[in-house]
């Protein structure tokens, strides 16, 4: 009989947000009258509706396809050479970052590139996460068999954690022990925290000083505000020779249900056998793509590349600027009912420590009950989440400021 | 330093497609004038435009993403409800095969799927794969540490490969020694063979009798004509028990671009642990897509789901129709001239004996030379293709009659 992946038998629980899913369900047919009124801020996932330059580029492409003389079949395995080219150009060359057209590879989105990546990783790695952090990385490596068991408080023995407090501002330091794979992700998710440019240029030292190669997630770069936050872990000199970075157009396209992003493989980062031999990851990840994919649909890539034409970002600015003045809405209500807040300025996600020591879970079900506002219960992203939630200012203006109502019962 | 997967180093040159078109396009700029009556049999890859009926789907569930009130994000996990219905209706259950709803799983093609579904299986098992191959099967299992170093033949020390040959019809029977996953494609890539039941039922029986798991690529199944060869793993009693199918909708509905397949997991497949406890596949695969993947883009699956429409099926029909005749042109020329074919009766491959005792990279650089067409050397495929060569049905009515002229010359 074939031998299953015992790895995944080490995973705790359900992957969060399915759990949280569940609850709300079980709440919702429980409660109907109250699921009438039910308002979600816990996943992370946009709300309004797509930059009209992306509709009308996918239409267009789909179009094309309808036929004969603009159809097309596979496309290349990395993507098309119009939409690595915007990207390269507008996210990278054009702020002054060298980065070739050939170093971006298109995907149907981070959460996969988040697993892909480890196919061309050797299992020997030493992997540091964030805590608390997104699931998808730990529990991606717990997968591969890159962890022990899990602990009582969800934690994998193997795998070194990185406490982001609010004593740190949510922005680690590196660890003193030795690691070779560090996943770091700014603006982030779940604290909304931001790393300056001295904090990540640590990162790049210490990653140079170990060898260590750094999974950069700069999925939420785009709501960045403030001036002198790094956009891109290769605005620090040297990143070049020790980082990868993922992106997306979930968030700033509002591509979650269109799936695409990409990662920034530079042909300087090497990574080593058992030999000690060094070899660029560049031409694995080459033939990952090549065997193991035939990249994304031609329509979703045409939509990702009108995000980058000048109507694209203007619709793109407008969308952020929403979902931002909703953040300033719901970390202002939290704020004026005593509770304590993070982020929200920088990035999407107001982080809130719970009120009367409830647990996280706790405050998730009081103000699934109370409020009937969905959040995401720290604990759910890492230990160090424990007495915290996430507040999403994915919405409607409507929504958010019936939020921020509801939050004063809380007082 | 970050250790790299070391077993992609056991990878032979360069996954057979991109080495063709490397070699095709070294020919075309050496030689313009010839490069501009090129024609392409070689990749599988279709070449006449997608069904109205998924160009309609697709731009419509585009538009409703354009607006607040018909908005999508983030879909389910393992793909739209309305889209595993129909298939799990119109493939299976309306054929008398018991396949429920949530044991569809929608991907972004079957290539990906491939080598996704390794993620769930053991390392521990023995392979066992047809010889000549769709490449991606044993590549993905080299990937992933299923077998030693390549031999000087292209083939790997520790997968069992199973003779297609003439002589068998290229339907291979169960080998006599144990394996624990055996890939069956059928109708077949490279061959164009096809799987009575019969013959179907004795890898059935092998399955039960050794515990093993069987990977039934069925991405060809739109293109049977005979009455009587399955169309699905599933209509074999059994197969519940021991098969994963993978179908797709490149081949049936031109999809190559657009990016849609699936995998039919039942959840009676168990496979088994070290101790010797036995588990459902399906919550392992289940949890995959959750922790992996935010399933495949929203208008993707509405286009998918409008290939089962009354309308979408006929144009379906149309289009499978198309490349028959194709095949049939090709596949008479081919024999007109003295080569000796097989297959390109219930697949759009022709399956073709190399001239003059030429290996397989010899007739294709003769045919790109001397008749300006691609076709697929047979060796690619593995080492049994050796002194083959694919011809590929996916072309305009007017390139295949080009083609069937040009194979005059080789009289």
């Amino acid at each position: 009989m074939a031998y299953l992946n015992e790895n995944y038998l080490k995973l705790q629980a359900g992957y969060l947000f399915p759990e949280v899913a569940r609850r709300v369900r079980e709440f919702c047919e429980a409660h109907p009258k109250a699921a009438k009124r039910l308002i979600r801020c816990g996943i992370g996932d946009v709300t309004e509706p797509l930059p009209r330059a992306a509709v009308e580029a996918m239409k267009q492409a789909v179009e094309e396809l309808g036929h004969a003389e603009s159809f097309r079949g596979y496309g290349p395995e990395q993507g098309y050479e119009f939409l690595r080219s915007a990207i390269a150009q507008h996210d990278y060359r054009e702020r002054n970052i060298e980065i070739a057209d050939d170093e971006i590879f298109i995907s149907d989105g981070s959460k996969c590139d988040c697993g892909y990546v480890l196919d061309i990783l050797g299992d020997q790695n030493k992997v540091a996460v964030p805590d608390p952090v997104y699931p998808a990385y730990v529990d991606t490596n717990v997968m591969a068999g890159h962890s022990g068991p899990a602990r009582k408080d969800g934690s994998y023995e193997g795998i070194v954690y990185l406490p982001c407090t609010a004593e740190n501002n949510f922005v680690p330091d590196p660890p003193k022990e030795h690691v070779d794979l560090v996943y770091l992700c700014f603006p982030n998710n779940p604290t909304g925290a931001v790393a300056s440019r001295a904090q990540l240029l640590r990162w790049v030292d210490y990653a140079r000083e170990h060898e260590a190669l750094l999974l950069f997630d700069a999925a939420y770069e785009a709501y960045i505000s403030e001036q002198d936050i790094p956009h891109s872990i290769f605005e620090l000199p040297g990143a070049r020779e020790c980082a990868i970075e993922l992106r997306s157009f979930s968030k700033n396209g509002g591509f979650t249900g269109v799936r695409c992003g990409f990662t920034v493989m530079p042909k300087s980062v090497l990574a080593r056998m058992e030999n000690g031999r060094r070899l660029p990851l560049h031409s694995l990840w080459q033939r990952r793509w090549s065997t193991k994919s035939n990249s994304v649909s031609y329509p979703v890539q045409r939509g990702a590349e009108a995000l980058y034409s000048q109507e694209g970002r203007e619709q793109v600015r407008l969308l952020i600027d929403h979902y931002m003045e909703n953040a300033k809405l719901l970390r202002e209500a939290a704020a004026d009912v005593g509770l304590k807040t993070f982020g929200g300025f920088n990035a999407p996600y107001i982080w809130v420590k719970t009120a009367d020591g409830l647990t996280s879970w706790q405050m998730f079900d009081r103000m699934l009950r109370e409020l009937n506002v969905v959040i995401t219960p720290g604990a759910g992203f890492g230990a160090q989440g424990e007495g915290y939630f996430r507040i999403s200012a994915f919405n409607s203006r409507e929504n958010a400021e019936e939020v921020a109502r509801r939050l004063k019962k809380l007082a």
